[in-house]
């Protein structure tokens, strides 16, 4: 796969590190970084994840042949409605929210003809944002998924996987609405338990954490902004969950109030048997 | 401090980690290991952890300086007072055990009146278990509480913040009660709440977890019988914390299920404002 330019809107973590990724895989001609703030663009230019910034989308993406949307789940969809008039024919548009959905029911039946969107969802990050934290294997042999909506192309999702593995990530394909209540179970509820594990800390107990507390609770220094977005787009899903943490929590409880040590032995057992399923 | 003849029961990391420690920093002549298992007591003296190894715990006290317990929280004061009565006069004993209030109240009143017993609770660790995840760097610049009971010996229990800070640790003084209450909160519940997390994760989705699900659940992969001790003994303050996490994720939920974005945020930078002062 060769992309002559590619347009990465939003220069964070994840669009700066598919900039370094890009370019240091010899996959492009040239990356330009689109966004809001001219210093972020510089620092992402010093950086070597861009060759060169624009604050305009619109104007940035008229010679695109590929534009990645980095931006907030719930700027994508405005973004690429927006940009998609102005990108030339058989331009491709991806992005790489953690949500899905929402994402593809907004964009459906608004894009010109000529112009592709595919879902994407690399599963990488971190707590950490901005392009100073981007590095070019952030994808190596991470899963991202790609979505298939009902009214996807398939050579734009072929295309579309192709792009991700040359970066390094294996490609899973999934309906969106599975990929949601998937990672609701995965990366937004562990969020909302890190968070809330976190705020119910009083100061006068930081002494006494270690690393089971901070690990525990890392994803909860994410961006709240971010999170809330997420949370809102894949309100139902997340809602579900929850109720399965709850019920989960609740079987604790009961244990407990009972001194049923078996039962609590167990559901640890459990619990147990996933994480080592996992590894480091 | 020097420590002529040290006993650590129990070598498994932190036991193990303890002979290291008191070895490397020259502050004990002999450190001798008891377990009910040859083989483990062969591998902790094979690394340097112990110089011997025994087998029977009263016969191994006889010539301690310094007995420090490194077993399960539900074995320590049987432990404690079991061995007490064989310890030379002047012996202190200690131990490294999660939970505190408990443990001092089943030993209180039952020691010779030669023998002094100092609870303390060094908060290192990891989910790793055995001596071969020994370091002799485990206690080095961490926390290590110490407990003062009521009827807690004024001399003996200097004598064992000196030990633990010769080892490298900071070392904060607390009522039983109080530690508890406040390692429910930084432990005891982050522990549940990860196991809970990776309790309902169906198999089907492990593909689909990333390094946020990883840290979350991380010490959800620690040894389910050492953790049901934990809550056994400090049934109450892990009901209370859970009490505390469930009325916070209710807040989430409610949030949720109102579409209530600015009260989402809110909740999720509190967290976030915890987290970030925890650092790394």
């Amino acid at each position: 796969m060769q992309v002559s330019t590619l347009v990465i809107v939003g220069v964070g973590l994840i669009g700066g590190s598919l900039g370094l990724a890009a370019k240091s895989r010899g996959l492009v001609r040239r990356v330009r970084g689109v966004g809001r703030q001219a210093a972020t663009l510089a620092r992402a230019q010093t950086s070597g994840a861009i060759d060169e910034g624009a604050l305009e989308l619109t104007a940035a993406v008229a010679d695109a042949d590929m534009v990645v949307f980095c931006t907030p789940v719930d700027c994508i969809a405005r973004q690429v409605v927006a940009a998609a008039p102005f990108c030339p024919p058989g331009c491709l548009l991806t992005d790489a929210g953690s949500t899905k959905a929402e994402i593809l029911r907004a964009i459906a039946g608004r894009l010109p003809p000529a112009v592709a969107f595919v879902g994407s969802h690399p599963l990488a990050g971190s707590e950490k944002r901005g392009p100073d934290h981007a590095r070019a294997d952030l994808f190596q042999d991470r899963l991202t998924v790609v979505s298939r909506a009902a009214w996807t192309d398939a050579a734009a999702l072929e295309r579309t996987c192709t792009f991700w593995q040359a970066l390094g990530a294996r490609v899973q394909i999934m309906d969106p609405d599975d990929h949601d209540r998937a990672l609701a179970l995965t990366s937004h509820l562990p969020h909302l338990a890190a968070s809330a594990l976190a705020g119910v800390l009083p100061a006068e107990l930081f002494e006494l954490t270690a690393s089971g507390f901070r690990d525990t609770t890392r994803v909860a220094a994410g961006d709240p902004s971010i999170w809330t977005g997420i949370f809102a787009q894949n309100r139902q899903a997340v809602l579900e969950a929850l109720s399965r943490l709850g019920a989960r929590l609740g079987q604790f409880e009961a244990a407990l109030r009972a001194g049923d040590a078996a039962t609590i032995n167990d559901l640890l057992a459990q619990g147990k048997k996933v994480r080592d399923a996992l590894g480091n």
